[in-house]
């Protein structure tokens, strides 16, 4: 009943969506239920204080939860996004860990961890829940 | 004891924030407690199904709610993030209207809705609430 | 295609719903999309610290945007709740008012506001965003 | 700085919190960070259609997350809760996990997964996300 969505159909689309090419989400992991993004810091992803922009990690994190469903669910879109910002976004690399908790006909849940990278260091700078609305996909 | 933050240095602040400055968020109004922000579609913009990208929606509803609480709180940032996303993000024009509901010495909790512009038509895509945390200014 | 419900529909189902009923809610007023739910405060609503218990909060906030969008989408179930807690939630009587954001056929949006009255006085304590999935009533 | 909360303090705190008694929310585990509260199902738990109340979900949740923080950062208040209904709360008994995230001087953040048990079986039905403020204890 669901879209098959393979890795590579995945990779073309994160590649030809503008905001995520711009901002350079990189599939680094990817399996059913289950989806890591990376994102390289550079200076402009940065809020007023210099820190990565809370809707930058927002985007991170929804981003990972919508692949993370995607091979149970196929295309998706998010329906609601709570974000817990535990720590400072300060780092030279971010990497978002999203989780499917359940997956439906109608909807599926997930959630994602934000970590930041530094120096060989690794901190937990954001949590969120998602919820993921099946799609359907494109006709034509 | 908060910091007194004014509209020009809200808008200097606004137009060096790397992130806000790519986007082009725009300070329509502000007021104590109040923030309207405003978006012009581009292209670059969208995520994978030509939508503004779910994340974009959530920095001008975060940005906004921050601005709404800087006047009463000094300068914040968020700690936590809720954004339900009611209908589809699409139009030439988003304005995100935030809104404080309760300002503290140590937290304050805002609220903002999401619209989307089209051809004089006004539709609300998507509402957040927002909890922000005072931080100490910068020094020097 | 949804199922038409009408206040005393409501009020019945309510009032059958134990712990409705064990907590007293009372429905004060209710529209298309308009629900206002009360309950008198007693000491066995308290947490540890003689406050309204916040899970009490939740449901009299969750309830109250399941009913604001009865009447539209039909008998529903939340599937997503976010609570801010912006004031202490202490009063003699707590009043819920939702109302709902956006209908569809599968889901809803709702919000709500719960405030503390004493003594004439009214203060908001909190603040909720919930959605609501439509399901198919009992048979039979 | 924080105060120092023991096991048996905190059994006290909950056999004398009203409507935690009256709920009978039983802490099953508590080491710093870790709690986990469990529910035995009655009817008076019930909402319209005969489920666990969402309400009630969110109460355990929260208290659960509340509780995993107290050894770390002392007497809390919850100030947002996030929560995801992600199955039918229907079981024998209910067991909430609660895990802090990270804790501060000022506020923690925790999650915690619902589970519903029913004839040897486990299930999840909800997850959530709590932000819990530190308040100075009570004097005299």
């Amino acid at each position: 009943m669901n879209v098959k969505v393979e890795r590579e159909d995945l990779e073309r689309a994160n590649a030809a969506a503008p905001f995520n090419a711009w901002a350079r989400f990189t599939i680094q992991e990817l399996s059913p239920g289950r989806c890591m993004l990376s994102l390289e810091w550079r200076p402009e992803l940065a809020q007023y204080s210099g820190r990565l922009h809370a809707g930058v990690s927002a985007a991170l994190l929804e981003t990972s939860c919508g692949y993370a469903a995607v091979m149970q669910i196929g295309p998706n879109l998010v329906s609601q996004l709570s974000v817990s910002y535990v720590d400072a976004a300060v780092g030279e690399r971010f990497a978002s860990e999203a989780r499917l908790i359940r997956g439906g006909r109608r909807q599926a849940f997930a959630e994602a961890k934000l970590f930041a990278e530094r120096g060989g260091e690794r901190k937990l700078t954001a949590v969120a829940t998602a919820i993921l609305l099946t799609v359907s996909p494109p006709t034509g």
